[in-house]
């Protein structure tokens, strides 16, 4: 027998009940945002070495942490790792691209990263960016677009953590650190949430700070308290212009989150960094407050600068990132998904082969009605039939006999409630549209 | 100044009016497939390379035709090149999915190929198959399913070209070709359409068939009439087992054609072979017939040794392929998209800053009610506000002034016919719910 070959390492496939679940997600995600007018839009799944390797971008260390190749003529490749990278291209070569540019992508990216349970080396994801716009109205508007989408899928009890770069840059001054250790300064401090005061101590000793400036570090980035509160706080410490400047941002999207309505779901929290280097601005981070501590939702920020560094107009830009495999994590831990096994309503079964042809022209009618339905294709008698249609959760068979073609008639079955009547097909049509 | 990075060669981006067609077409296409019972269903971009060139997959000499990789751990992989590989590979090692198993599949493949107008590197491929079912009803199936689809974008004018390879098989027999030449005559019938009886000729010369081989070839293939007569005419020549077998099944076909519906569109012929070796019985294409003659719209075929090929069961399989790119072609020049640019039905304009926050709420009201709206993140003054709107083809504005906020009411203004109305927002709300 020959040999069966695997899914690549990594990776996964998606059988229809995993896919039925994505499709959800994203159908509804797409909805919300085209409600506010975010475009879809698409790149390759490959991008030149270069793009992804470039200052801002993944820089010289993303070599190991992406599937890179070359192609027949030498030219150096690699798979995408996320899908903002790739739009700040587009837009840098596009200059003529009506602002603000709102687009979203769902996609694929791939990372070439340990795999752990729940990490894939290829995952799912779910951009929606704003470009063009330095106002904070754009980041409120992302931070909406977040809210509505989450809550269109049935979530209720999530935050939003919000910081700005720009606190950081002040407070990271404030404590008086040299500003080339600033990322890994950030990198320390944003691990505060997940793994504690005591590892955030420990790497910004090795970072090289000084006790004093640790100390004084850990009690800026641990403060509490209302929006409002916090901004009062960090105001009375901050006295730097930079401080000043991401303070009033912060000040400018919690006054216009009052007006979405999501005020009560922001948490100013000046611990929260995120990783990459390309954030300017606010930073943002949507977490699940449901209490099983799995993490962040969706997070994102202000990124200002990256598509100047890729050649165009120096373009502000926000945006946010989606996490569609979290997503989906917490809906199946939480019930929330009430999805069928299938689209089909009716299973048109034929008693026996004589009346195949009929089976095919009453689901032709069905169809053209708009209502779902699937003949049997494998031969089966009529029992075996009933059981595929029980088995796929079909809620309704149409069982098709000799007798059934001359009255013209159709014997309707409800699969749950295993009632049968014979009605006019008129009639079942009407019935299954009602339903 | 930075240098700017392009699209990588081959490839394309596609910005949001490209991808509102393609979106257009994959959603049209998404609801006539789960009309009939096929399922969502992903895999990787990428596959073991091994499988990809396993026997009835590329076979040894897809290397040069992909893009290959290694990992860093050194395994071999390369893009799939297409979606029906990898779905052949889950369903072998998957003998637990109830069948028959109906999945359609639009996600991107990559070929390394000589670039050429309009043939990219990577491309989207929308694939819809039945695996599990031998009868010729489910063929005839996902023949109906690809009528639908077309019809369900707005095709006129498409055929069905239908063959069978036990046809071809048993010409090849009829004309005494020895069976290892089988597949190289098969490439070479198949480029009648396309090229010519000369090409045709001269490629079979080039295989070693004798001169009396190819004329009775030719004329074989060269056959026309309608599907009875066709058939009618071959059985005459083709006295094999296989030949009756073939002869049989497309029998079948044109019969349950009839109960679809589709029987005036099915068109035999003989010189059909298609190029992949997968195929064992049933093959076929549609075509657009409007008179441009941009060739085929879709193409497929029945593959049942493939699973088993790749370690499963014994499994006969059936499936067609639709092309995006194709279609897409075809609508720009029949004109056949009517797309708006974008989703969004009002634009709520401010007149000044003051009222900033009254946009929000009311376009908050408005995606509450389910109307698609946008507020100005550029801080424009009015004029430019309704410019912009102008440019994206948004239908109507409401304006907002301290005035209307002072009365609760909004100016309503029709885009295209340059009216304005003032009225309450709850009548607006009925107003634009009712268009």
């Amino acid at each position: 027998m020959p040999e069966k070959f695997q899914t690549p390492r990594g990776t996964r496939d998606f059988l229809p009940e995993e896919m039925i679940k994505r499709n959800f997600i994203i159908n509804t995600f797409k909805k919300v945002f085209e409600n506010y007018g975010f475009s879809p839009f698409e790149t390759p799944a490959f991008e030149d070495f270069e793009l992804l390797a470039a200052k801002g971008s993944g820089g010289d260390e993303i070599k190991d942490q992406i599937y890179y190749f070359k192609d027949k003529s030498n030219r150096e490749l690699g798979l995408r790792f996320d899908l903002t990278v790739p739009m700040a291209r587009v837009v840098a070569n596009n200059p003529q691209l009506p602002k603000p540019f709102k687009r979203y992508c769902i996609a694929r990216a791939w990372r070439y990263e340990e795999i752990r349970k729940d990490r894939f080396r290829e995952f799912w994801q779910c951009d929606v960016d704003s470009v063009g716009s330095s106002s904070m109205e754009s980041d409120a508007e992302i931070l909406a677009v977040a809210v509505d989408s989450l809550k269109a899928l049935g979530f209720k009890k999530f935050n939003i953590k919000l910081n700005n770069r720009k606190i950081l840059s002040a407070l990271i001054d404030y404590v008086d650190v040299p500003k080339k250790k600033k990322y890994d300064v950030f990198r320390a401090i944003d691990k505060l949430d997940n793994f504690g005061e005591d590892t955030v101590k420990d790497e910004l000793k090795e970072v090289g700070l000084r006790p004093k400036q640790r100390k004084e570090l850990l009690e800026l980035i641990k403060m509490e308290g209302s929006p409002e509160e916090m901004i009062k706080k960090a105001e009375k410490i901050l006295q730097s212009a930079i401080g000043f400047e991401g303070l009033s941002e912060l000040k400018q999207i919690v006054e216009i989150s009052k007006s979405y309505g999501f005020i009560d779901r922001i948490v100013i929290d000046f611990s929260l960094a995120r990783g990459l280097d390309y954030y300017t601005g606010p930073i943002f981070e949507v977490i699940d407050t449901s209490g099983k501590n799995i993490g962040s939702l969706a997070g994102g920020g202000r990124y200002d600068e990256l598509i100047e560094l890729f050649g165009g107009r120096s373009t502000p830009a926000t945006g946010i990132s989606l996490g569609i495999e979290r997503i989906v994590e917490v809906m199946e831990q939480e019930k929330m998904f009430k999805l069928p096994k299938t689209k089909i309503k009716v299973f048109v079964a034929n008693v026996n082969e004589d009346v195949k042809t009929n089976t095919i022209e009453i689901a032709n009618q069905l169809r053209d009605e708009g209502i779902p339905c699937q003949i049997d294709l494998m031969n089966r008698n009529l029992k075996k039939q009933l059981e595929f249609a029980d088995s796929m959760d079909i809620p309704f068979s149409l069982i098709i006999g000799p007798d059934e073609v001359k009255k013209k008639t159709v014997k309707l079955r409800d699969m749950k409630k295993r009632e049968e009547s014979t009605l006019k097909l008129g009639k079942v049509i009407k019935k299954l549209k009602s339903i």
